[in-house]
């Protein structure tokens, strides 16, 4: 047993599971191992069956996840040669809402041979979006009945988030939902094969199932009247007993020490969500400073000391992200996968050939294309729907609008116009967050897109007028999971007592840092004032020609 | 000597001359011979200067023109061993307005050593658009007068027009202005070279120059209003000796002779222009019938009884096309050259990859992709103002735009969707002449477009809700050139009386034709729909994004 300590944070993906064994002390990370799913994304049949999936469906196999502890943990000791006496906390992060039924004893049902070739007894992955329906009913039911817990969920509910996933199990397959006696997050099911004990965290249900600290979860009386047969969802398949993130589940079992070659005992920390735990992995546990994980989407989290209610966010929750705060959560749908769509569906070969010729991505090659062009010089302007809107409209059936267009016009000005367009997008949710008195006076970014892309930082501190900067970690999801393992652990095991002290011994911003550059900002705040007008007149009812196309699409296609 | 008597047309394009020589009895087109102009469209320096142009300027050499005559007229002679006695007659077409400066013997001033190095004394192409500040005198002069023509122009009188032009040329090089003995169409020009005579036809004067056979030219006192210095411009440079369509201007002189291979005093019909020719070439000589012109942009032909104003066109002229029907013209700015720009910018390589492996052109791959979707599948609507919008905002300022993009948004997708804005920009003007009172009960194609593009065919047909059929010869222009050579030869020399006639014995249509298909026309009325309310939103002022979109891109570029 040495004097350093150490914590392992397990990052699950949505193709992989990531573990990241870091020296308690300052964050270091020691020792990384990834695993891929092998049944990744279930989106076309069930594994092991001749069951076809319709359209929107998204599932994942939870032995995956257990795969996942037994691949990576044993990796990271071997390679690091840290002696597990010296691993006081193991943490986790997952998707959300990513969520499954299970039997009492925590045996999932897909694992069931009873069960196994009904899709609905198989994990439904965030991305799962087959319940649109059901999302609209739950809403339907709750302005009918002026629910109050709406608002902090930007007056929408999603149909990626727990409880329309339960509805659409018990629509669709009533026979699965009898036959669970838990609905669980993905997150909280893979703590309790952890340390044998089921808990639930409050992140997951603070934001995927409408659960609030004062309220709790919503009445009885709503879920009888969104279905008689789901009034007592909670009691029965649910718990109200609900844990605060960095709390310690319990320790390690046995059986999940053999998989991992750590001590049985070792501290577990309760589930957390891979956006919010990437806010103290950047070292940031006070408002003002929103964390912005970018990548084929951006998920905008911020802490505010009350609580507000700001149009179109995703959610907020006390304690949400760091314990005291308010944690706000916002989105944009569509950011690195819109430029990813451009890149390989409007490119002409000529750039292919010259990002191959210099051996360089073409995202690269394009954004350094688009870096010779002034602000403006595009004379093009893109509302950023290519995957609807989440904040401030809430609305996926919103699609993407490309303005200015000439005989001039190149791939590398509609690659600039894009990338502009989603800056506008994060202005807009900036600016809801103000306007609703949740201060955002810096930006911070993480995931994988601006690492790799410094003309959008650029942009987006332009656009912002706020100072962009980013996290240190590259894995900052796992690291944050590593930290809340250190928590649960504590500072009489060599831990901390708190996130705020693990956030600031471990977490971090990198030295480089984005500015404003002012005659940028001042020919943006053009741009974005005729963005805000589109974005008004074809997103808030004055002109719903994307509506129209788009049913008149799904017309065509179901004849 | 022979029986069969024969005719030459001569059709002067943007870049290239071509001659044919056909069967006065029946069309027929016995021979063909292309000249590609040496100095083709001169738009970056002088030829033999080392004078660099501004940008939109656009010249020709009037050389080319002769060479074209030495060039052409020999060869078909020689290919088809037609004796030249039995050639009746000919006649041109040509670009409009397409101008130039001269000295009282027709001598251009770019052929003097005294003028040559300055870009004004050489022609201005009709795509020479650096008159815009000149256009915009001329149209806020008219409606401070309130001159009754501008109505009969859709409100706006072109940057490309021939008072533009010479206003132009007045402002920037007035000592060229003064040196200019006579300001003159092309069409007019050759027509001079070839018989000795100066004419002026009632076409070009009636669509470029704002004359109407009633009213004549605007009056000295609006030229006066003008510019002091252009007051007498008419009675100077021009002249109010009007020929009219098929007229002869006068017989070939010794010199054209001799540059031609064809006999001295052959009958040389007045000039024509490309578009306005091709009308009779498809043997249309009715009200009724709206001929377009297809390539890089449309040009939309229609005849009526009488005079209306239809907001938009680019001009109603008594006579303009057929002799006794009101000549009305309309135009979209961009079409094929949309469509191009598609294929050059924003096609990804595997399209290009399997055009080269089945060794088709793109565009024709594109429209196989495209005809396999239902109309409404793509869920895309377009605005086609690449190349900004003639008929019916005329506004040379909107910009294209593009909604409804999604990530699973294809490359054929879009270009259905520019095809199908094409069509209805093609609507809008067809709905503006009939609710003025211009019938248009059925559209024919003349152009490049249309043969290569049976799914724009159909397309335009479901849009417009009319039959659609297609000139039979491929080279309407010189065809109709051909037949008002063989009109102004007469009938006792084996010709024709009348346009009416030649164009019944020698135009005509191809046996093909498409019929709009109810179900795709109930879709196309959605869509059009959604299309008149962008069209109307960002065309007629209520957000002028586009205007300021470009105007921005002007500034940053000035910088």
């Amino acid at each position: 047993m040495g004097e350093k300590k150490y914590a392992v944070g397990i990052d699950f993906g949505t193709e992989s599971g990531r573990a990241v064994l870091v020296d308690v002390s300052n964050g270091e990370e020691i020792a990384t191992a990834v695993h891929l799913y092998a049944d990744g994304v279930i989106d076309e049949k069930l594994p092991g069956a001749d069951v076809k999936l319709p359209p929107d469906w998204a599932l994942q196999n939870p032995l995956d996840y257990i795969e996942t502890f037994k691949q990576t943990i044993p990796t990271v000791l071997e390679a690091s040669g840290v002696d597990p006496e010296d691993v006081i906390g193991v943490g986790i992060d997952f998707t959300a809402c990513t969520m499954m039924p299970t039997l009492a004893d925590g045996t999932p049902l897909c694992a069931c041979a009873e069960w196994k070739d009904n899709p609905h007894s198989w994990v439904k992955l965030w991305k799962h979006h087959a319940a649109q329906p059901e999302a609209d009913k739950i809403n339907a039911t709750a302005r009918a009945r002026g629910e109050t817990w709406l608002p902090l969920y930007g007056g929408k509910i999603s149909s990626e988030w727990f409880f329309s996933k339960s509805l659409q199990i018990l629509d669709e397959a009533p026979e699965v939902y009898a036959a669970a006696d838990r609905l669980i997050e993905g997150a909280d099911w893979v703590i309790w094969q952890l340390c044998g004990a089921e808990t639930r965290n409050n992140c997951t249900a603070g934001y995927k199932a409408i659960w609030q600290k004062e309220e709790g979860f919503p009445s009885r009386e709503y879920f009888a009247a969104l279905d008689p047969r789901m009034a007592d969802i909670v009691d029965q398949k649910m718990s109200r007993d609900i844990r605060f993130l960095g709390e310690r589940a319990g320790g390690l079992t046995e059986q999940a020490a053999g998989w991992t070659g750590l001590k049985p005992g070792t501290a577990v920390a309760v589930a957390n969500v891979d956006a919010h735990v990437t806010v103290p992995a950047a070292g940031v546990t006070e408002p003002g400073t929103m964390v912005m994980i970018m990548g084929t989407s951006i998920c905008h989290m911020v802490m505010g000391k009350e609580r507000r209610e700001v149009e179109g966010m995703c959610g907020v929750v006390e304690d949400g992200i760091v314990p005291g705060l308010y944690g706000y959560e916002a989105g944009q749908s569509g950011v690195g996968d819109i430029f990813a769509w451009f890149v390989d569906h409007a490119v002409p070969p000529e750039y292919h050939a010259a990002a191959k010729q210099r051996g360089v991505d073409l995202h690269k090659l394009l954004e350094e294309e688009a870096a010779r062009l002034k602000v403006g010089e595009s004379g093009l302007l893109a509302l950023d729907w290519w995957n609807g809107n989440r904040s401030v409209l809430v609305d996926v059936d919103l699609t993407g609008l490309l303005i200015g267009a000439t005989l001039a016009t190149t791939a590398p000005e509609i690659y600039r116009a894009l990338i502009e367009a989603t800056a506008f997008g994060t202005r807009m949710i900036v600016e809801a967050f103000e306007s609703n008195g949740v201060a955002v006076n810096e930006l911070v970014a993480a995931g994988g897109l601006p690492e790799k892309n410094k003309l959008l930082m650029q942009i987006y501190s332009d656009v912002t007028g706020r100072p962009f900067k980013i996290i240190k970690s590259a894995q900052g999801p796992a690291l944050g999971s590593a930290m809340h393992g250190a928590v649960a652990a504590g500072k009489a095991a060599g831990g901390y007592d708190s996130i705020v002290e693990a956030a600031q011994r471990m977490g971090g911003l990198k030295d480089e840092m984005y500015e404003p550059i002012p005659e940028n900002q001042k020919v943006y705040d053009k741009l974005y004032a005729d963005y805000v007008t589109l974005y008004d007149y074809f997103g808030r009812g004055e002109n719903d020609v994307m509506k129209r196309l788009k049913a008149l699409r799904a017309t065509v296609l179901e004849r």
